[in-house]
């Protein structure tokens, strides 16, 4: 058994680099931008406040594993600005590698279940994974308005690739896409975006 | 219903704050202290990973969420060392000011119910709250000790210190407790804790 736990510990160590991943949003009462973990935080706790607005029905502790999961494959692939087009080509590709190199560190039946969140996430096919997903854009989207468009006036970001961006949203919560689209057109108002 | 989302909005947006309170310990791939929302990241995450050495049987979700919830009043309180005797001494207080004066942002059913996940991990009577009190030991016990007990020698802590405060794991898994009081015992004896 001690063996079995050493090598969770191992794993364990290893995923701190999700506090070294930084992603283009910036936090709110700081000058840095936030990593993969405090996005993940972030994203999973905002599951039991706003599930309520989901489309269907989610298990609220499967949706927040795939939130804490989600990411987890930037560790060695990196992250992978939304509105980079040319990165977004070979994403797919460094995130699987990734993902088997990551997840190999684990025994049977955690690989596979861990692994697994990743895969759902990713298909965006069930409930949880849609709703998930919309935390996922909603997060970085509110830190962003906050911060008067920073992250988006910095890579000179159109309204469409935002408007697209946040379109998903709509699968795992007609509401919340509802609210988000009011407040990106009045960032486009106030020249957060461009035309 | 656009009021109730404008007012979860502005508690998401509140908690990002949980991105600047840092606690004493270190990540591991960059001289900077960990906030309190990767730390919250770090334990939920371990929850699956670990959950099969709890003492008792736990709900992985519930307990998730107690990982996620359980320093949020340090947003308000600040983050108080664990072997800072002091500072120990109105953290109950100060936390539970923060408490009143954070989850009164929210509306019912939703105050009570964040509410309540911190008041079911300080009071550590459920399974679940032992074993998130088990993760919230091992988290930084983890990191220090790849550290080579960094923050142990800057603080100039004794070995009796941490065994005291590592105690906690075993309500939540004597399995868990027995590997790292093994471990701190090797940290002494390399000299990262003091006699």
């Amino acid at each position: 058994m001690n063996a079995d736990i050493e090598k969770l510990f191992s794993f364990i160590v290893e995923i701190d680099k999700m506090k070294t991943v930084y992603r283009q949003t910036y936090i709110l009462n700081e000058d840095r931008q936030e990593t993969d973990a405090e996005h993940s935080w972030h994203m999973a706790i905002m599951v039991p406040l706003l599930s309520k607005y989901s489309n269907e029905p989610i298990d609220e502790g499967h949706t927040i594993k795939l939130c804490l999961a989600h990411d987890l494959v930037e560790i060695y692939a990196g992250d992978t600005y939304c509105y980079d087009a040319k990165a977004g080509e070979d994403k797919e590709e460094r995130e699987k590698a990734s993902a088997e190199k990551l997840f190999s560190m684990l025994d049977e039946p955690l690989r596979t279940e861990i692994h697994s969140l990743w895969l759902e996430f990713e298909a965006g096919e069930t409930p949880e994974a849609k709703f998930a997903a919309a935390m996922d854009r909603v997060q970085p989207l509110l830190l962003n308005l906050e911060r008067n468009g920073r992250s988006w006036i910095r890579n000179g970001i159109h309204f469409s690739q935002v408007e697209n961006r946040i379109s998903k949203i709509k699968d795992g919560s007609e509401v919340l896409h509802t609210i988000i689209h009011e407040r990106i057109t009045e960032a486009r108002e106030k020249g957060w975006l461009k035309d």
